[in-house]
């Protein structure tokens, strides 16, 4: 039987484990990418496995979370990460070079190769016809190192693509699509392959943008063919040598089949506070706006900049708008000011913001008081733009442009004609921003520099033959990494100080949690399906592990989150009976005795309710290799007694 | 006898006093501007004042500060401020249209008249010779009430400058050799008026760079002449028919004279932590630096942009550099997107900010821990960059640059030939980003927009009939505003929140004083020489107002914070002899008996050391007019009391 796309690039870079769904694979990584929100504790993780330079084709870390630099904290990460980097044989992009995946597709990503970044938005390789995935930074770590990386072989969705986008509709709105039909849970252990005559009407900018955002369905990741036209886009990047033709066999076998006629699709809109709250812009209707962001690794191409350009090209922002424009990276900003594009956005009263993440990861730009803000991002999760009560509904350029102008929220179909924008055949090329790392024989002389706030990893230990301990904290489904572990401008430049980030725990949920857990000592986590959606920080893991969490009980997990538990030594247990997760009081004491050997032997797993006196069963959510991790109090552990350090 | 510039402006405006030096006098104020870190306050002072529509000849609201928004709090305040302008007949120039003072030398200012600005560098409309002062937002209330502005008739310093810039020396050498021969103190109590041939050779943005600059010696302001240059410059603004020829007569009388000779300067910095602690670049020599910024209000001019992109155009940013471009104004950055100069600086490696103050308030672009960084700043304080340990050496945009590619601080003139910037025929005009005020039949309809973080003014009281508290707190000589209300991206998104603001009162200093002002209710502060210089931020008065400190006794004060105790209704006392402040120690008991007799009939003003059983005299800090602000409590108070609401 045929191979599809996913399967054939699995196959290739199989180390262990058959490729049967369900089944736990290893995987030979080629290339890792790390951004600076979780690369310090990456770099610390690699350094705790003693490794001197990495085992990959090629690593690369980006400088383009933490720019706002309210304090010292994140240039002494920025210096700390280029100083790891070139003594580990790692490419540094420096700050202002751009967004991690942006600047990876135009740059290094190649056809077929695997990439895993510790950052969830990997996937957007997945539009030149990589498997990208995201991962925790101590999956990062480990794969840097030369280890496999480890996931459950996915099942396949193929998503046929037929027909042409109508003007004025984007590929922002395929994936909106893609959202409003598979929910955010909809992708969770499968991977999505896009096929059909479609595909060869989207450029590769604009298979990103579907792969990325394919984060938000829970996939493994998602994934296109490569093509003629992914090859004019690499030749357009002075890489024709790196394209390689990728394509399904004719007799592949997908586990679901989904069909969509992009001629049907209509300019789309996630309402709040989540990505598949997707509703047509004209059922939501003429809504009154105070914000406007456009950019993020999702829309800040150069296909997208230049669409917004004409769109405000000679226009003024309306009075009641702020708009903010974030370019992709140095490649796209300095192309757009070449051409005169950015002049027109400045020209129509744009406030241009550093090429980086900004306001997609609350660095800057929050909105005002109870403010509606429509962003191009991939996220809009309650307080993730750093207002609390603001409204974030995810669209595409073409409408926030439109709606920027209009103030209000606006179908761009009513702009009239749409003039095609034109791939450049030659992309303005100059890597000056991406430092190579030293020579092998130079890398002993490099000083790493080590700011006061990096701190340690916290300290782990083995898991204990029993556990008792309180239900610290329920919580309902559809538990973000960004409930668990707030970002934004404040917290995020303690990434590398996790006694100090503990503060802020599921501080959106209930803000004594973290005081709780100090007085109580240990703690387990209760909470319902989908936990541990959305971004890949294992900090969700790390902060929790520092706070004395030994179980988290949920009705269905995540995937990298269940991974980053498991690596930090946390048991990620599910219910067997969903209607259990209602028994369960917060404060109530929970027993699961002999948990240890039942790890260890894979026998069931009983928690005693010494508060209600019940009992129920739940599943550790573990591979074979994964109990191992467990027993040994985290994957560093496991790492260090496996390589005997 | 014959006037000088200044008061050939001052006599056109004097409402009332008498034009000699020391004595008070009212000028009637042509123009007002605020930026949102103070105007927030300025206008719910005047809104309190219960004005209906500003009677200035131009008011101007402009957004410029808090333009990072880590909260909703800056975006509250914008739309606050925005409403505020739109009711009361104020222009609104709206967030990313640039710097107040670049903005207002380009669009707005007009040559002979006055302004008033709630930002201490308002003085920059000296460059076209404006009478143009910072004054704290209370005064600007009031003059944008119609109320006269009132300050001590200044003594005029002439500086004659002779001879031309050489090749890559600058206005920011010019200003920081006057700053080397003067001192932070030098210009208290003074108007520095320039003029002689070198005047002539000297562009608009350069003169603006100097006049704005002039802020850190204290000065009351600094002009130029409007003259054939200054003629040109507003017709390539479009604005021809706002130029007046304005120099002093030509027997004038000045009571003191300088003479530079420009042809003699060289590139020059001031190091840390003070702008007058100046060096030449030479002198300093190549010192490792981690990060240059460059713009402000003092270096972000077309032309300094221009300059700066002409040594960056093919060349990269060195790899332990971090370089900021901050451009002045959407007028100049729109400029340099369409001439390409824009494109040369990103191709460079910098890091283009949003068109805002950007790093130079701490907003954003911290350094690294223990950094080097080289900023075309005005402003060097111990812990204004947000890193507490930086270093922080201000130099002119052709230093900055030319470091930024060397990687050590490097004197420009190394470069080779210097090709001249030649200003434009015609800048690029385009007022669209600048909101006119409703037209009054509508401003009744136009609704305020009141964030919940904008908090009343704290709670005034007459002056009471003794003072008895201790000396909560003891500093040295040159305090500024940042010691005293600290800046950066933490703190100034509450000005419009005394009670918050409070707990960092003095931080920099001793972060127990908030607490010990909570603990005793009231307080006095002991002060060396030049206290509250800086900023014109009146935080730096309302925030002790709202800790209970009813007095502030110190060697000598800055000019326009001792105005504003005086308008808090805090007393701005300074001791007799000045070796008795080595006599009070922090936290011994003071009384002031009979306090407010002693205030209203001008009595002489002894304190009683009730802790060491000693006695000294001070002088209260007032004009007649000050003394009754203070007897009410303020000028609000006082306002009030005298419009009878």
């Amino acid at each position: 039987m045929g191979l599809t796309l996913a399967q054939k690039i699995i196959k290739n870079h199989l180390v262990s484990g058959e490729m049967v769904v369900g089944q736990e694979i290893g995987l030979k990584i080629d290339q890792t990418l790390t951004q600076d929100a979780t690369g310090t504790m990456a770099y610390l993780e690699f350094e705790a496995m003693g490794v001197p330079r990495v085992k990959t084709e090629l690593s690369v870390a980006y400088i383009d979370h933490n720019t706002l630099q309210s304090g010292f904290e994140n240039a002494d990460d920025h210096r700390f990460i280029q100083s790891e980097a070139k003594k580990h044989g790692i490419y540094f992009s420096r700050p202002g070079n751009g967004i991690c995946h942006q600047v990876h597709l135009e740059r290094f990503g190649i056809p077929g190769k695997t990439l895993i970044g510790s950052d969830s938005h990997t996937p957007t390789g997945g539009g030149i016809g990589m498997l990208a995935m995201g991962a925790g930074g101590l999956d990062v770590a480990v794969a840097m190192g030369g280890g496999p990386y480890y996931i459950t072989m996915p099942k396949i969705v193929y998503i046929e693509l037929t027909g042409k986008l109508p003007d004025w509709v984007s590929a922002k709105d395929v994936i909106l699509e893609v959202l409003r039909l598979l929910s955010v849970k909809g992708g969770v252990g499968k991977i999505i392959e896009y096929g059909g005559e479609g595909v060869k009407t989207l450029s590769v900018p604009e298979r990103a943008t579907i792969t990325n955002m394919g984060a938000e369905l829970g996939a493994t990741t998602s994934i296109f063919p490569s093509d003629e036209i992914t090859k004019s886009f690499l030749e357009a990047q002075g890489r024709g040598k790196d394209w390689v033709e990728l394509q399904p066999d004719p007799d592949a076998h997908y586990d679901e089949v989904l069909h969509i006629d992009l001629s049907s699709l209509k300019p789309l809109a996630a309402c709040p506070h989540s990505p598949d709250a997707v509703k047509s812009v004209e059922e939501i209707g003429p809504i009154k706006i105070d914000q406007v962001c456009i950019g993020s690794c999702t829309n800040s191409s150069y296909r997208d900049m230049m669409r917004v350009a004409s769109i405000l090209k000679g226009k003024t922002v309306a009075p009641n708008v702020s708009l903010t424009i974030s370019p992709g990276s140095k490649q796209v900003f300095h192309m757009l000011a070449k051409n005169g594009a950015l002049a027109d956005i400045i020209d129509a009263g744009a406030r241009v913001l550093e090429c980086a993440c900004g306001p997609c990861i609350g660095m800057g730009q929050s909105p005002n008081s109870g403010g509606i803000s429509l962003r191009t991002f991939n996220r809009n999760f309650l307080g993730r733009s750093g207002t609390a009560d603001a409204q974030i509904y995810l669209v595409s350029p073409e409408t926030a442009a439109a709606s920027a102008i209009a103030g209000v929220l606006t179908d761009p179909r009513t702009l009239g004609h749409e003039e095609p924008i034109s791939m450049p055949e030659k992309f303005d090329i100059d890597d000056n921003m991406i430092e190579p790392p030293a020579p092998p024989e130079e890398a002993d002389s490099v000083e790493i520099l080590r700011g006061p706030n990096i701190k340690d990893f916290p300290k782990t230990s083995p898991l204990p033959e029993n556990i008792k301990a309180k239900a610290l904290l329920k919580v309902g489904d559809n538990i973000t990494t960004d409930h668990i572990m707030p970002a934004g401008s404040k917290i995020l430049p303690f990434r590398s100080n996790i006694p100090y980030m503990s503060q802020f725990c599921f501080s959106v949920c209930d803000k004594s949690f973290p005081e709780r857990c100090k007085q109580h000592g240990t703690g387990i986590i209760i909470g319902g399906s989908n936990y541990g959606q959305g971004s890949s920080r294992e900090h969700a893991a790390l902060v929790p592990l520092y706070l004395g969490i030994k179980a988290v009980i949920v009705k269905s997990f995540a995937r990298i989150h269940c991974a980053n538990l498991a690596n930090a030594g946390i048991l990620p247990l599910v219910f067997v009976n969903e209607s259990d997760y209602d028994a369960v009081d917060q404060m109530d004491e929970l027993e699961l005795p002999d948990i240890r050997k039942a790890i260890a032997e894979k026998r069931r797993i009983f928690v005693n309710n010494l508060t209600k006196g019940t009992k129920f069963e739940v599943k550790a959510m573990l591979s074979d290799r994964q109990r191992e991790i467990v027993l040994a109090g985290g994957l560093l552990d496991y790492t260090r007694e496996h390589s005997g350090k």
